[in-house]
């Protein structure tokens, strides 16, 4: 019986490496070798407070779903994957049969498996095995680390697809952090290159800047309404997202967007209520649109990195060798304003 | 110089019948005379309150945009209508240059002139002149009472079509009044057939009834969200509207709609701002979409008239002659809970 | 070891009653006693030349695969079915994995299994098994004939769906055969209410009338484009359907068709290319849009017979015992002109 | 009374420069000192065949409508212009009251007045007055010549737009004449990587190539359906453009295009009728949409340019001083395999 290291959340704040039998491929499956996985603010609320929202962790598990590795075995009714082959995991299973997969919005099936929420493990572990129909080919010349982390752009992609953003528009995105900037790229790709970015972090303003920004706004030091509409001759954006899952912010939106324009909401607020200007909404004839998780992106994702289009290795601030799995999640939590994206390395 | 009879707002709560000239076609207008002029909520309040939201009356207006007549005139250049054609006329004359214009979203045009908005004069008078291009023939059979409620069924329609409806989907209607009814009445007509409606006068459930609400609730006894989700096999509806204005029905929508759903706020809240549950809204990806005033509907809701499909003159609870349209107005703000629609009737 | 009678198609033109064992369900199928089958263009073809296009009889195989029926087993994972419900079967097994089933097109699944299309058995026999994904359950007061029906129907729906159908635009159908009528039918409930019906049979136009053309066509007597033009105000129809498969009525259709519309193709012609006029559709700047089977509207189009909108057994011309499917099929080809949709009912 | 030149085609062939009043604006218009001009293979059939279609020259006529320059008086009504304004002029100016025009399909308007369209005076002179609402500012860095050429970069938005067309999917474009590049290049800018260009001509290729296509085919030696499902995986392109005007290329686009994939036809054929493939449309499920002008998208172009993502000067193969038009035109003419664009200079 083949034997593998896993990392396992066995109490809030504390992960184990432990021995576990090497999972083996259904036939539909794909087993892989995990190289890079990136984690996820989930991630760290599962670590510090053992819970994100409903989903309460009630028995040890593994963290982690953004997974890039390589094929080590096929299930007997593989066709498209072979043994060496390099490649994404697209952590979320779905049912299949609901009328939300049937009709291609599959990330809304409620019965769908997803890595690393309560009670399915994730892919902090050396061996993970997963449905090759949800097993994505990385083209030659992209990475395993790009391909962990196609998993956070495919949340930019569904972001910027849910306000139907459009090629020339404008867009304000508020928050900088891993998703703001994977939405930005999202956007830059789909040909909306006026993308205004909110924060309060100055190094995250600085990361924005880098990777293409056409001006950002430190929210701490500027007043953002003022700012967005002296940069849009007075008529607000036509796309405005909220990625920093804060009240403000959200609060913000109405304000910012054009009229006609569209508001996406992306980051969870603490609470799930709060007052907002539903008459600037109506004045203007706005859509609000939100995001969870995402679906059918996998490929749009891996071609804007394959292409050259998405830098997307840039988000990553830290990396740590799998072993050393506590301490990135610690470092994580204790360095918050630093971190835009850490990940497990688990080829040193 | 011929003359017309005005009914003048004078003063707040004071309607004035004055002489005044006669107004004569422009080459591309037509001289319309007005048969049927419906009263809108924003009526009533610019005579209640002497303004609606930021739109303040300074000098006297004619009020009334719901208008239908005959045409007596026509302009040198006018091309489809000619005298004595029953017509339904759109109220809002948006500037045909700008970028909303240009890309058929004119009610979004910043310089429209819209009948009854401060400074323009509506309807409320025996002749108007209009643009050929927004006055629509009426089918035989179709009468003009029923083409001045076009205007509002635009608004139904406008609501309808913002929300995405789509044949066979559920829906719900918080607000019988008569935007309420007019929006059911559109999504029928696009085969929308499940629409429950909740109120919280008997009397407007009632009428909803009776229009065909699949479901009635009064929202004074029964609790909506139970209501709605025990009609919905524990769904929720595909699509919400909120058309009574008001925060606590606003409130309820993310809490009835379904997985992946869309809300539609069609009624003007009297504060704009007031809290919501952004959370359900995430959870669920939903959409919230919004509603201002209509465009390119008006075809639209003439021939779902004159086909059978929608009995728009059951909405009218009341007629009043012209020369009583203070009492009229008066009438409608005494007996709000009875009123569905109090429409003009020139013709007596 | 529980037995049943199928009727399988041995021979070209030959239908043999056989005793086979009775399939049973797996974790996620039902087990359905079949009660009625309508007879599909596509069974015919098969009966009379032994192939449809690529797809060609090599074993003997049971035909039929429009089917409603009662439950009479379920497998262990069955949740929404329990024996005793009256069903429709939706035909068409996607394999829910490439990226068409992913991404809610599996109607363009390369892998679909469809029933009584070689080398896949269907309905014409007294039980059949099916995934309960693709099993959908009768309202109260609908028959399991409108059920088998509802295949058929789907196929008008999606038609309407693909041409972007919406309430009050105006219509041409080409063809009063089952998939002319359901269209219509389709294209009514949804808000399409002038639909003009061109054929070159009387009694199939008599049925379009009955079933609520707007106007009918004898496209052997009348010049199409001139009638279609004088019932359109000279324009042509926004949505122009082609359900004849023949290239005579297609090659019509770019003159039918108004500036900006849409032409559906939805009927097969027998020889794949024929002359077309390009530059009528470029002058208008039209859109070709085309149908293969449908997916995701077996709901929609329970709903529509459900609510009383489309009263789906008017189309059917003629019934016989499912004993008797040889002579039915034989009669289908002896009477084509007659025959809208003949049923097979195995409750007698 | 002011003067200018003007290029008068007075006859087949035969373009003179004639001494006009320089006209004036109106209160909604602008004066346009024209810069650059660029000429379209409609004012080439224009000048050698003193017709395009339906369209004939009966009069002497101004050609040109691709048209760059500096604002040099505007009307009392203009807001948004003033003189010293560099811009491009949208040639098309439509009756902004039928309902195309109202619904913002304006490039379908029966009524258009489109600059070289007879019986309209086009560009090639030295001023021109255009209204303010089809003028459009050009950024700072942006030459006049880009300007004159976003005309036919409209065309190309147009039809990437109207194919659907969505980052990460792969397009075949036929024909890499000035219309086939800017087809790709306003792929480029909307996420369209992966765009495989045929034609017969190497040079035309290697400008594509230049352009950024991701492969070219020789249509002249490599057999073109071979090649592009060698290129896919075997699946075809999600998108197929037809820009080259030939029945031979149109053919060829049923077989190139995936399974559930769009058309788009963007070159008019000499003959408007020719035999076609529908059979695999069908099979496919393929959309067929087609291109005539564009609208609402010089803003979409200028913004694509001005940011750097299109480079759209390199499209030009030769530019000729203005008052050598007519040895442009026959220049165009003797040597067509060569130019992908002559531009008129008006500055030298």
């Amino acid at each position: 019986m083949e034997m593998m290291k896993a990392a396992v959340l066995t109490n809030i704040g504390k992960i184990e490496l432990q021995q576990r039998e090497r999972p083996q491929p259904k036939p539909d499956e794909v087993q892989v070798k995990v190289e890079y996985v990136g984690i996820c603010g989930s991630d760290v609320h599962y670590f510090e407070f053992g819970r994100v929202g409903n989903f309460v962790v009630k028995k040890p598990i593994v963290l982690g779903h953004e997974c890039g590795g390589t094929v080590t075995a096929v299930g007997s009714a593989v066709k498209k994957c072979k043994v060496g082959d390099r490649v994404a995991l697209e952590p979320g299973v779905p049912c299949g049969k609901c009328e939300y997969c049937l009709s291609g919005r599959y990330n809304l099936c409620p019965d769908v498996r997803f890595m690393a929420t309560p009670p399915y493990d994730g892919a902090f572990q050396e061996y993970v095995v997963h449905p090759e129909a949800l097993t994505f080919l990385l083209p030659d010349g992209m990475s395993t680390m790009a391909g962990a982390l196609i998993e956070p752009l495919a949340v930019g992609f569904h972001a910027a697809k849910q306000s139907g953003a459009s090629v020339g528009q404008s867009a304000v995105v508020l928050g900088a952090g891993c998703i703001g900037l994977v939405t930005m790229m999202a956007l830059h790709s789909m040909g909306v290159k006026k993308v205004i970015v909110a924060d309060l972090l100055p190094k995250r303003l600085e990361k924005a800047k880098e990777l293409g920004a056409s001006a950002v706004i430190n929210s701490g030091e500027t007043d953002v309404e003022q700012a967005v509409l002296s940069l849009t001759d007075g008529a607000g954006a036509d796309l405005v997202f909220e990625t920093a899952g804060s009240p403000v912010t959200a609060m913000m939106t109405s304000f910012l967007v054009r009229r006609g324009g569209t508001i996406t909401l992306v980051g969870m607020t603490p609470k799930p209520e709060f007052s907002y200007n539903f008459g600037n909404i109506m004045d203007k004839e706005a859509t609000i649109k939100s995001v969870f998780r995402y679906c059918n992106l996998y490929p749009t994702a891996i071609s804007a990195v394959a292409c050259g289009d998405i830098p997307i290795e840039k988000i990553v601030s830290d990396t740590f060798p799998f072993d050393h799995a506590q301490e990135a999640m610690q470092y994580n939590i204790d360095h918050k304003a630093d971190v835009t994206k850490i990940v497990l390395d688990f080829t040193k």
